[in-house]
């Protein structure tokens, strides 16, 4: 789809900027947990390796460890639509927050900043600055008509990008379009209409941000499956990652019992009562872990 | 499922006609811009070429022409449920209306009319009308218990008579036995009671209805994808086929640019800023169009 | 995964008793009409044979009987999500009974009942008793936060032990891990909590339970396809199944003349009006049912 | 308010015409059971006697007659907010119909309509017919934002020339000036927009119209208590008011005894049981009714 | 309202009796933590004394003890009107339980019941047997068309008997009859109906009922103002009523403070930190405690 | 109420400071537009004459004016309920935002902060920062259990601060005890909990906070009455009050005509037609601005 943008409109677009920013210095200072390399701006970056093994886990592994940490909030609640579930989502977060637009909050804050080079919206600028392995995370408060991130041109530029997905508590256009791409989408609606900053404005860029019933931080992980989204902060993704692997061999386990028929449910969930079998459960755990 | 309707309701379903209707001459006159042929009752027939064009477009491409005519409400927005959304319906409206029933307005219109023949109820009759390349548009105000306009036999009625789809702002039954037909319906819900005219009635057969958010007209053309549904009156067809044309070299180019990964999507998107990309853009839809 | 329960709570959750019961007498007394063989707790039991034609009913099939009957609420009505709507749900209800949980009405009922022995929590022990055909019907009150009757490993059980599905008024955990196990559920919602019992309790096990609109007693048929969820008292499954027989040939008599193209819907359906075809449709019913 | 229209809008609203009328013949046709005078446009007329006995009614008591005579889909259903629930509204319904707007549904009718005269916004137009005794029943399908039928200046008019109230399923602006005027009103919300020609449109005037859950019928006596609202068509209201009188003494008498203290609900409800109270409530009644 | 019920419904209402009961020791074993009497079905009964203190509190004194002993779940949660929210309504719990109606659980328990006698509805015994201080709490799973447990003359009934309120999560109906009474009532909506024993059915009397978000049991303290409704299990009531008297001190004295306007809240509240301050609170508290 | 607020949940109560923050010439950029002084703290104050005219608007003549102007989203939209509807709520805002907490955004910001002075919750001290004229306008994003800005204490510190009334996207506690104060309250709704910070913390005080469907900054003016709520940004103000001075005027003449009888309301409004009533009503205008 052509973005059909007035002349007037690019312009208060190329030169706004947000309202809500945070320094290198204050983002250092609100993750300051975080046990990995940085990007230049500050934001966590959680290893690669890591990434890949987060791609194993399943949603109530990452609850498994967070509320224990005083992190209750970190799941994005109900009312989600996926596209491609059949796919996980993972990535590290870019953050990008709009408010119900008002023109005085939209004024250009360089007099000269027009004087040269294209004008960029707002949040196709934010979409060129995607890094591979980031997911973009996009707090459009819920609106649908006018709320529309992306179409298919840039969900195309995003997956390009990153080769992750899009979280969006908002809505997408050209569903149609954005389909054959394969990439996960988390969004609350389709609606023809293109992203329209007379009704919602950028207030912030990599800064806090509310998805669902969550707080999400740049540089924290993106967790998506059938089960919903997750978001981990990255000083707690090592000791998800590991506890899962013992979850992972366990249920293996189980289901291989529950398979044979000849195990109630109680004999060996949550754990074997008979010796035997604990001792069973130990040994294979000991040999998986091994490898 | 064989519909148990009481031979007393048969009665009255046969004999009583529709509130609302409009004469040849008032169609003509509410569709004065149609530039196409009609159909004898006065709904205007879009040509079969245009139509086939119309299965190439995506919902935006709709927008793009639409609101800016002053048609800001042809939408039908959310709350949908879609069966088959891999598959584009597309067709001329015709349409149905219902209301809550109330006795006093299901009388026999004329104390002749039931001497002989077969009773045949309303939603039937009305089905049993279709040409092929129409598609059923039915307003039974969101009614899920006892608004179920088909079952499976009247599906595979419609989808031989159309061909198309079916879109009902109401419920369907039988979704089991409809979904193997492998027509696109656009319903609101699923009840296992059949269609009950105690409960609602006909009042008006193609007349101006409304569906969800918008109005349609018989004749207009239904376009429905994944990203929703559309209804076009059919003077705007032609200026939506052909601008989409357009926008679908655009969007081709832009995409075929981006998978090189040498682009930022502002680079090229909405157009290209650097001279030469532009030169290679136009060239390129020069080439395309003169195909 | 593993189910992290206290030990506390897993002592809490080990010797309680549900509040409400029936003993098998009045089982029997409120399923007098069953005219089928009954579980040793007095459930009734429709014979495996009749199970396997109910799996050819389709939803309406099932209306087309029971609210002539008196039963207008068999239906569980409108909101469900399905897993694996593409098979059926077929068996014979077992039912677990929750309410919002108040410590007072957790207390053990007898000082001796936690000296020896594994610790199984209430629902598990529920799952446990599955037969091969019951169909675990579970009143959460629509529960999803806590309301998690079944991860993956617990979903296993269930599946292993009854080879027929889940219907659970409240949410599962786990989708991710539950979905290729291919076994049909209708749930509320997901999340990644297990269930929890400080916030919910068991009140009853085998007693009528509210799912959605229904009331639905032990040894009710479930039926679950795309068009929802209904519970079938055994002494109609029979009536059912065999006026659905009918239905059956009738509805592929329609299509198949409606696939010929030459009949309008209403030149044979609901029933033929020209007297050859009425014959016809007479002797394809005799010979069909002769089979 | 001084509502800002456009001179272009003023010119639309005031030459077109509705699309959906009744003619005088078809509102006798579809009121043909009113056993009273009419107005000149055929619209029934129940006497003046007649509707000052209806304001001593409650909901009840016309539910009491009309489910039984098939009318069961004349209450108007739940959502309704109430503006002065502690009066009663009654009157003599005339309706006006909205569907979404499309421009080419609102051309001018008559290219010479346009040479003299002041332009009539259609529901100002509407207002200014009222008549004393009628209640305007606006269908606005629930609309708020554009959607708002009257400010203080025209509810101010409808006030003046009917003395009852007002029934819109859509919404008011200017509750702040309404509220002092004392007018009972039913409304679904409030939005400071004055109605918005280019999203909504008059498509019929004393037209059937669905209201809530019912379908009002010009000429139906309207009653609306803390209870609700009612559409009570003419043929009707005498028997309505007939057996109020009767259930009036009843329970007159039933809370006379209640509030003596000395009796169980049982012993005179529904009926008295014991003969001596049975003979007392009969002396009663015969008295009451005597008067 | 006379109720219209055939014989034939009332006779299957006269002779069933409800499903789910608790017998005198079940209601103790599952109360034991009460301090008070008892009535002589075993029902809690708190003091007369104790009950007029609790209508001095505010629903936040009642969480500051509850969730803190493990009741997290008394509240009965958002969606409720009131009715006279003006008043405060307390009393102890009895309670009515229903379910979707299925003819099976209707049936007469016992063959010879039905030889004498006039028939009672179940929910009309249900309200003969309240005495002084109960409040009437009503499980009619939020339905409410057919699910209006009273209307003027049962609420009637209800106000002489129990002198306190009603709760019913539910409907009622003839709002315009009750309103009158000056009796608060919670109830979800109001309906003509009257209570439709086809759709629903009485399977519990003085069982625990799910009202909302809570479980009530028979005894508990009822207690509802504008801020909503809670269920005090009677061991907790004392402690309750304790504390309270201290807030109620500490916000006397808190607000007096701060309409002098000499204090931040926070030189004062929640605890003055001004040694002379706290002093002079200490002071006011024991003199008033002392009183 | 006490606030049951633990030592440890008060430590980092006190410490820590908002993430988001404006400088003070950041809100001056902002608001560049405001015609008036300012606060220490940038905020603009418009001047109490104004704020006193401001009292005597409706919500309608505020709109009259911004949509105009492209500010199109200052109507905080539906679902607010008001406490105290008959009063007007008027004044400048100040501004608080919440999120969903997480632990490492809620961290002490300086290791030497905690050395000495008493702790005050976040919303305690903006409570405490209050002036005359000023009102609270808090963003808890919609949040009722745990989101309960205050209760009766601090309710009570609002309003001998301002003088004005509170906006809250969230809940309140103790209604019952709020309601006596007598202070127009717009919230969402009331849960006994008092405020949780281990579900919700603060993330910016006078920044821009997003209030249902509208952006408001601080130094806006709050409106709100029956129809709702509006924020006017400052440099508006005095169109909109005059304006509305001749609004007012046109009202009352129309009204005033309308109340003689003699006249329809086309006649009049939106102006006369006739040129003796516009005549009229031009003296009358000139006169009454005149005064």
């Amino acid at each position: 789809m052509i973005a059909r943008l007035s002349v007037l409109l690019l312009f208060a677009l190329g030169l706004r900027a947000q309202i809500f920013t945070l320094t290198r210095d204050q983002v250092m200072k609100y993750t300051a947990e975080n046990p990995y390399d940085r990007f230049p701006d500050g934001r966590p970056k959680v290893p690669d390796e890591l990434l890949e093994k987060v791609k194993g886990l399943s949603i109530e592994e990452v609850w498994a460890v967070l509320p224990g940490k005083g992190y209750r909030q970190q799941f994005a609640g109900p009312g989600w639509r996926i596209m491609h579930p059949e796919k996980k989502l993972v990535g590290r977060a870019v953050t990008l927050q709009f408010m119900p637009a008002r023109p005085d909050l939209q004024k250009p804050s360089d007099p000269k900043a027009n004087s040269s080079g294209p004008r960029i919206a707002q949040h196709q600028r934010f979409i060129d600055n995607l890094q591979p392995g980031d997911v973009a995370v996009v707090d459009l408060y819920g609106k649908i008509e006018g709320g529309t991130i992306v179409g298919d041109n840039l969900a195309t530029a995003i997956w390009n990008a990153s080769k992750t997905g899009l979280v969006v508590d908002g809505a997408i256009r050209d569903a149609e379009g954005i389909f054959p791409i394969g990439m996960p989408v988390y969004y609350r609606g389709v609606h023809p209409t293109p992203i329209d900053y007379s009704s919602v404005m950028v207030t912030g860029v990599n800064v806090p941000v509310k998805i669902g019933d969550a707080t999400v931080m740049p540089g924290d992980i993106v967790f998506g499956d059938r089960g919903g989204l997750y978001f981990i902060p990255p000083q707690f993704v090592k000791e998800v990652v590991d506890k899962a692997e013992i979850t992972h061999i366990h249920d293996e386990w189980t289901k291989m019992k529950l398979d044979t028929g000849k195990y109630k449910s109680s004999d060996i969930y949550p754990t074997p009562h008979d010796p035997a079998l604990k001792k069973e459960y130990e040994e294979y755990l000991k040999k998986r872990l091994g490898k």
